[in-house]
């Protein structure tokens, strides 16, 4: 059974992952790769009708309903789209998975890191990334970039992403072969440059393909 | 600060558990008391749309995704709706609540039944049910009763039922402190008078009240 390659982007808004996973896309597929993106959370039929709980809830909910739903939607999203496009070969491009929900929820909430890394590991269920690209960047040039969206990083407050950004170095520090770090403090072409080499060299060394 | 009484009311559909239920309320209100009714899933704003997704779910839900949805209702209910009554000193009457996942997920579907506690463990966030009632029927009997749903009954199958009454018998095993057997194989007339006896053995002796 050929296996595709499963390869996530991770970092804050700001950091420019998306641009990236969407220009490298196009590489990938230039190069006669069979690639497919996608993103959490909302990206399947149920996921989108869990997204909308969480955005246009007419009651407040829970923290822990909150975390549930997320783990629902990274479970459909794993089982229903992510796993059968690797049986596929394909290679799948996933802009925040994981490593987000330890960042985010764990590191800049305060929930309990080492429950969400376990609830994690039943959501996904055997699957980890081949690769996570972990797309850093101070947290002052992040708020620079996401210009008109400003207001909700301010309001969620500097020291809030100051502490996602530690959440995602710890990850770097325990997961060294899994997770490699890019400085998104670049311009987009040297990031675009960084991100095509360590993903070209994953997609070529283990394939054994020549044709990249 | 003074707390309320959470009973929980288990046991298989044609167990005849929520009619005994609603009759406990008007027995528990005329005798003074401040009750409230409630079932899982879906009694919170949000959990009705959870349980939406659930059974409207365009496309086919994950068990894992379905898993956590039904511990997001549940996380849900217990921090929004069960933990404020009981605070306010109100006996909460709840059909259905963490032994079915483990009846019926765990014990009639062959979910990992001890990951089901755990996860129970989480939701419910330190609450535990003051007591649980589990109306024990026969399989056969319960069939009879559930009558034009007799159908969906028998597409889950015989074995099905048993493996889930099998698992509630466990969890009595497990559990003879909190979870107190009926026979629900009696007239409702014989049961309802075992459940009252018990319930108000519950509230009267630990609140020291008098007036029942």
């Amino acid at each position: 059974m050929e296996n595709g390659f499963f390869i996530t982007f991770e970092g804050a808004d700001g950091s420019g992952k998306t641009t990236q996973l969407n220009n490298i896309k196009t590489f990938l597929q230039e190069k006669g790769f069979d690639v497919v993106t996608t993103f959490e959370p909302g990206a399947t039929k149920t996921g989108e009708k869990i997204r909308n709980i969480l955005l246009h809830s007419e009651d407040s909910v829970a923290d822990s309903c909150e975390m549930f739903l997320f783990l629902a939607d990274r479970a459909q999203h794993v089982e229903m789209f992510i796993k059968p496009a690797l049986k596929q070969g394909k290679i799948v491009l996933c802009d925040r998975h994981t490593d987000s929900t330890i960042a985010y929820q764990g590191y800049g909430r305060g929930q309990n890191v080492e429950l969400l890394k376990k609830l994690n590991q039943i959501a996904v269920n055997g699957l980890s990334p081949d690769l996570t690209l972990l797309f850093d960047v101070s947290t002052e040039i992040a708020q620079d970039r996401v210009g008109k969206d400003k207001d909700r990083m301010e309001a969620a407050g500097i020291e809030f992403h100051k502490k996602v950004r530690n959440g995602y170095l710890e990850l770097l520090k325990e997961n060294p072969e899994r997770i490699k770090l890019i400085n998104a403090n670049n311009s987009i072409e040297t990031v675009y440059n960084e991100t095509k080499d360590i993903i070209l060299n994953l997609v070529t060394n283990k394939r054994g393909k020549t044709n990249a």
